[in-house]
């Protein structure tokens, strides 16, 4: 006998292209239960349900729901406030609790990366401690790709896609004016974990092809060998095409960009404070002599529904889904929805389930093997890896010759506790 | 009686996403005739001309020449040497005429901005002077949309596109984390003329949407008041997303970026090298007191072929073509294409014709009429221009996920000259 009474999705953390796919997959899957009473979408994530702005996916119109589909970012609003120990955050777990209670919530989807997934086993320990009869399911999300207990991240597919198309085409911009712009720079996201970076491997279809260098978190970078890559590729192709990674470290795990030692200070001692791209753009020309530039995509690289990983999406759709599935039709509780890869090729993907604390406390790097020995680009494992990820395009209106997103309403549902 | 001989194509300058669609016009329409023999590119530009580098396309696969519709950046390989006054560069001069004559080229269109239609005006001039019977024809491209006498380029409704596009995406990123992620700048190229810049104000259909605020080069920027209006925006929608051109400039003519005067030091008393978008990142969160970060497409956005606008490169083949057809037809020379708006609703254009010595002398900024009085958006009249442009979407094929994007040849012709 499922548990009756009403819903809530949140969404947390950097949004993805696909990240209300997701959402649309919750809402859609308890559409079909009636048992569901309300289905609640919380304003800007855990902060929504700190100060109860709450709406109600009934008072959306069916083709905003369905267009949530295509649309990109966070469409519930999103927040990057971080719960943390229940002694340390006790009152933001109490009022938490009040509005679930308030709202007869006995369904929490919580859309987000490893920190979302820790809080939503928090709460589902709290409830269960105070008797309170609920059911807390995690969606994975995320554009870097790093959480544990799951081949990849709904997020990561379309990111990767943008991004390999980019570097694909500002690749054919080097190839034709190399002779005076001759080094180009490609920044991608990734603090700790490489996979962003990596992704622009695909877009390398015969050897002369962009990018020639990849460079990622998870091997230590040496100016030093740098400098000798650039100046083998170049001495090569007559042209230097680079991408890499925000978060690059030295050899003694500090980031390159966090300004300290042999990177601290440019060739006129003046402190760096740039990111990634703009220090390997004047190591470039100051060691290789060559003219550099760099594009820096920011957070138009995980937006990027226009040229979406239409796999990337369904899967985002079916982890939505599943999670309802489970917690309704199972009674399950505490768990996260995994994407479980059944086969290379024929590329077959199927979810399946981790406890949320697990995912909580692991992170996921890129296999040492995937990259090659010398720290500079991917091997064929990551290759056969990443390409199934990135298939087929997500198909988006188009209105004056530009995308017609939806905007939910997010009409506030009555306030039922005293304010924050 | 049409002039017999060879022609040759070359592409100069910053690439583009249709840039190639022109020089197809021009070798699809070379082909229907006869008295045309070989129909030759010069590998990178003026460069491959003065280095005998030539290959012609008779030896190209026709699918591969149709491939240039839809394959961005300068597939003939572009560069970015100029000449001179025909005194100071008497010796490239006598080199490229050394050539044309020992190719019996007759024909010579030349597919670039300002610069190249000088250079070609020259050619011309040269020629004639020598008694060496030849037609010389000019093509307009550039992502700037600088050249005075035609409506428009070839190339900019593409980057407009995209441009508004990836504001539009990374517009919702910021509507969806606001809460801690607070303001959004998009660099955008445009060192002298703010159009590009511009264009992305086609992205804003609802008043919240983005971008908010829009800074170009055709006025002065005033860091004061770029404060005021970052505080005016975020009381207003608790959320900042700006827009600025690579090329501002203060009350004094000078470029915000030539760190001079109240932008040199940073708030630790360093030097700024960066860009344009660092500069204003670092103002929003010393003055305005709220995160920013910063995207810069960099030359992603002028490669963008995965969504181009079909107008746009259908015009840029129109422009290629119609060259041929005046100098092959008519014998007309020293005339570059325009392109010609008939009406905005519905959009008709058409091509006309322009002596190359006035486009050569000529730029073309953005009406300040167009802009508002504040100087930080655009007005309905900029609106009503830019948007037939960007309408239709390239059709690209994908092979793996990913555009398939031609590559020529290039087979190098025998060489008849000595060595440079």
């Amino acid at each position: 006998m499922a548990l009756k009474g009403s819903c809530i999705v949140a969404q947390s953390g950097g949004p993805t292209a696909v990240i209300n796919a997701s959402a649309c997959g919750v809402v859609q899957e308890c559409m079909k239960h009636p048992h569901i009473e309300g289905i609640y979408g919380a304003v800007n994530g855990v902060l929504g349900i700190l100060n109860e702005e709450i709406f109600d996916f009934r008072d959306e119109s069916p083709s905003d729901i369905e267009g949530l589909k295509y649309t990109p970012a966070a469409a519930l609003g999103s927040c990057r406030y971080k719960l943390k120990s229940i002694e340390e955050s006790k009152e933001d777990y109490a009022r938490i609790m009040e509005v679930f209670k308030a709202h007869n919530i006995r369904y929490f989807f919580y859309i987000g990366g490893n920190d979302s997934m820790d809080t939503a086993d928090k709460i589902g320990f709290l409830a269960k401690q105070m008797g309170y009869d609920m059911r807390v399911m995690g969606i994975p999300k995320t554009v870097d790709n790093d959480l544990a207990f799951t081949d990849h991240c709904p997020g990561y597919g379309s990111v990767a896609k943008f991004n390999a198309a980019a570097v694909m085409e500002a690749g054919r911009d080097t190839d034709a004016i190399y002779t005076s712009d001759t080094c180009t720079i490609i920044e991608a996201m990734g603090r700790n974990a490489g996979w962003i970076a990596a992704a622009t491997a695909l877009a390398r279809r015969e050897e002369a092809d962009a990018p020639h260098l990849i460079y990622m978190p998870e091997t230590v970078f040496s100016r030093e060998h740098f400098v000798e890559d650039c100046k083998e590729v170049l001495s090569r192709y007559g042209r230097i095409f680079i991408v890499a990674a925000e978060g690059l470290k030295d050899k003694d795990g500090n980031y390159i960009t966090a300004a300290a030692g042999e990177f601290a200070k440019d060739s006129f001692g003046h402190v760096q404070l740039g990111g990634i791209a703009d220090i390997l753009r004047e190591i470039v020309e100051n060691e290789v002599k060559v003219k550099a530039r760099y594009n820096k995509l920011g957070t138009c690289q995980r937006e990027a529904m226009h040229f979406a990983s239409k796999t990337d999406r369904d899967e985002a759709y079916l982890c939505g889904r599943m999670a309802v599935v489970h917690a309704v039709e199972e009674d399950l509780t505490g768990k996260m929805i995994s994407l479980v890869r059944e086969s290379d090729e024929p590329y077959r993907c199927t979810t399946g389930l981790v406890n949320l604390a697990e995912v909580a406390n692991a992170e996921k790097p890129l296999p040492r093997e995937w990259i090659n020995e010398r720290g500079n680009f991917l091997t064929e494992k990551f290759i056969r890896y990443a390409a199934p990820l990135i298939q087929g395009e997500v198909e988006v209106p188009i209105e004056n010759g530009l995308p017609k997103y939806i905007r939910l309403n997010r009409k506030a549902i009555p306030k039922k506790c005293p304010p924050r």
